[in-house]
């Protein structure tokens, strides 16, 4: 309580209103980010081109040998018969939960990601990576800005990408 | 700042936290539906037939080979031989991160699965699904009205599942 | 609307913020949590020693045959010949979505958590494990008081764990 009950005057309540409605905008954004994220899985495994709206229009997806500048090119990589194979042959693109930090109009999230293949019988895990996501908000929300994923087969890089992430606050 | 300081007149002051009620009641329902489906796979590993609380009383799950049409259905399948065995051996039960979007009274959910199997040595992944989860708020909170399952091995009708997922916003 | 407009007595507008704060502080929990747990995996499997702080600094970590009893202790479990030479060949730690409730100063969660392992041509799933994570609010934050993990390879000591999780709300 920082207003005595009995006074009329508006002034602390309002700076109480203020600092709550930063809290929540902070909390939205986060929850927006978590559900962008979560959006591209599914999206990208029905070969939507949709999946591409998460990336802002010049947004970046650096993955093992493939370096896509902007949305047309992930949407172009979406359209291209190695994943339209990938996908009618069935295939799960998982992100592992992102560790998120926000600050003002841009944040960076932390994941693994793994792509499993259908095979007779079951599936098989056939990539797991780490991932770096840059992230900016824009006039339609948020949307990545850079992305790079690289597999988590020892090498040096893909620990450096993971170990970008802020320390627990 | 929508109030000028000095005013006593409350009335700004009140939308503005209405408003807020209304963006953390947004936030309180998209949390309490990721929570809600974030249980069901340990209480279905556990076979706790808590798990078939995650639905409505007249919620259906409808999943390659198995229409259950009530609570009282699903609770039957966890408790059913088929079941049991599986967590007998050794069951995970993954839900990947649901894409949720909430509208009122009613929120769908567009998610990955996964059942992995123990056995000699480690874990083999089973089925890797496609899931769309339609929930609607009871007196209970959050339940499950309709889940339909299907495999990711390449079919039409998995991809449109993913598919019917809203676009980013 | 429990302040009729033109009325000056700012009391129920106090009463009503004051509700607010108090969802907001337990939304605020329950990120903060989801957050400290999804910062873990990414931390350990890069071999960073920061993995360790999200343990309280006497928090415990009772996995297979190994009992951790301090923060110091998880340091130096990640510094070991034996994790270290896990991440060099390549290995993912994946947590499930946890289900947490949180009470007051302290919270449970309960989720799934799987290992992998780089192998020529993918990744296999070395272990997959029931867990019950405690966490305790401290001046730093959010963390864990203790977490204890068991394979999910059909022992019931398991399968109690992941029942552990108090039922839907």
């Amino acid at each position: 309580m920082t207003v005595d009950p009995g006074t009329a005057d508006p002034t602390p309540l309002q700076e109480r209103l203020t600092a709550l409605e930063d809290r929540v905008r902070h909390l939205e954004d986060h929850a927006a980010i978590v559900g962008l994220l979560a959006s591209y899985g599914p999206l990208v495994d029905a070969g939507d081109l949709r999946a591409a709206q998460v990336w802002a229009e010049d947004g970046r997806y650096d993955v093992e040998g493939w370096a896509m500048g902007s949305q047309a090119d992930v949407a172009a990589m979406i359209a291209s018969p190695a994943h339209q194979g990938l996908i009618a042959t069935g295939a799960v693109h998982l992100l592992g939960a992102p560790a998120v930090t926000v600050d003002g109009d841009t944040a960076v999230a932390v994941c693994h990601s793994l792509l499993l293949r259908h095979r007779e019988g079951g599936f098989e895990v056939w990539r797991a990576a780490a991932n770096r996501i840059d992230l900016v908000r824009t006039g339609a929300g948020w949307r990545i800005a850079a992305r790079t994923t690289r597999p988590l087969d020892g090498r040096e890089e893909s620990r450096a990408l993971l170990a970008s992430l802020p320390p627990p606050v």
